[in-house]
């Protein structure tokens, strides 16, 4: 998505440790009107596809997931991070490690709110190695769940997470895929 | 906001120690096209308002605050519960205390994301003693921003949270005001 990869350009600021910070318009601040503009162009990648729910982990995929399902009108579920007193009855829970904060988290999805009946496409902020979506596919197991494939904004396409789900037939479609970033400049891998 | 009350009759779960369970549309699983609806609200009670900015507080916020922003045209911005690697650079912060967890929690805003021109507008799903809008309105104040107001999803009106603001002279509108609710009856103030 061209208008993404110049909003990289143009807001985002590469950090040591290859952090791309874009809080101005993707995770801290959002930009809604851009938002909903890419959960138009993801509804357009899985036209062919009859989702019935989108699945994302709190906290920065939900406004994404929420542009997208605004489009395909179906529900958002997001995975939460923590169990909470709140969450009563039974849960599919998985664990995922965490690079950036260097530990693991539970993640847990509500029983009621997946079916085997469910065709669900998984949509996050970021894909760096993968470990949360493939937490997210998991818990989709459990379910019974088919996976329709998953949408991300960015992906960094140097850590291999993408390119190993790829690899084992699950459909990644990343609206920028950044090849290689440094202070001076962010290399895009063409779609 | 009448289908607001209807949802909440037909959806919500009562558990003891005053919980209400919504999370087959709101805060677990999001019922996208009904938030998009409640936003549509939200924008309609404060059109004379000269908006510039949502500020609401992650997770569960953010859709009904994205909803509202769609509407609106303006970004929105969430507050984060703890500071994160990511987080660089100033940030204003103020201190919540959770009745539900029993613990202080931080809440952070990046500075560049909220200035002295902005007329804010905070969104949240539930007021209840009011905590955390409080949190956020301090913030807004460290920020020298305007506070138009706070929209609420749902404001358990038995707690106090809500009439004590706009004693304060806050503007507070909530989609649905619950005045009691057990296990057998759910009473809706009438607005």
């Amino acid at each position: 998505m061209k208008a993404l990869e110049e909003k990289i350009l143009t807001e985002g600021t590469v950090l040591p440790g290859h952090i791309l910070k874009v809080g101005s318009f993707l995770n801290h601040q959002i930009d809604v009107d851009f938002i909903m503009e890419m959960g138009k162009e993801i509804t357009r990648l899985f036209e062919n596809e009859k989702i019935t729910k989108i699945l994302t982990i709190e906290t920065s995929g939900i406004p994404i997931a929420v542009g997208a399902a605004a489009n395909m009108h179906v529900p958002v579920v997001f995975a939460k991070k923590n169990k909470t007193g709140n969450l009563s009855g039974d849960v599919y829970s998985t664990v995922v490690h965490s690079y950036t904060h260097g530990t693991d988290y539970t993640v847990v999805v509500s029983k009621e709110f997946l079916t085997e009946n469910d065709n669900v496409l998984i949509i996050d902020d970021f894909l760096a190695n993968g470990k949360a979506l493939i937490g997210l596919i998991d818990i989709l197991g459990q379910a019974g769940a088919t996976v329709a494939g998953c949408a991300i904004a960015i992906e960094k396409g140097f850590q291999k997470g993408g390119d190993n789900l790829r690899a084992d037939g699950i459909r990644v479609e990343s609206l920028a895929i950044i090849d290689s970033m440094d202070d001076n400049s962010i290399t895009f891998r063409a779609q």
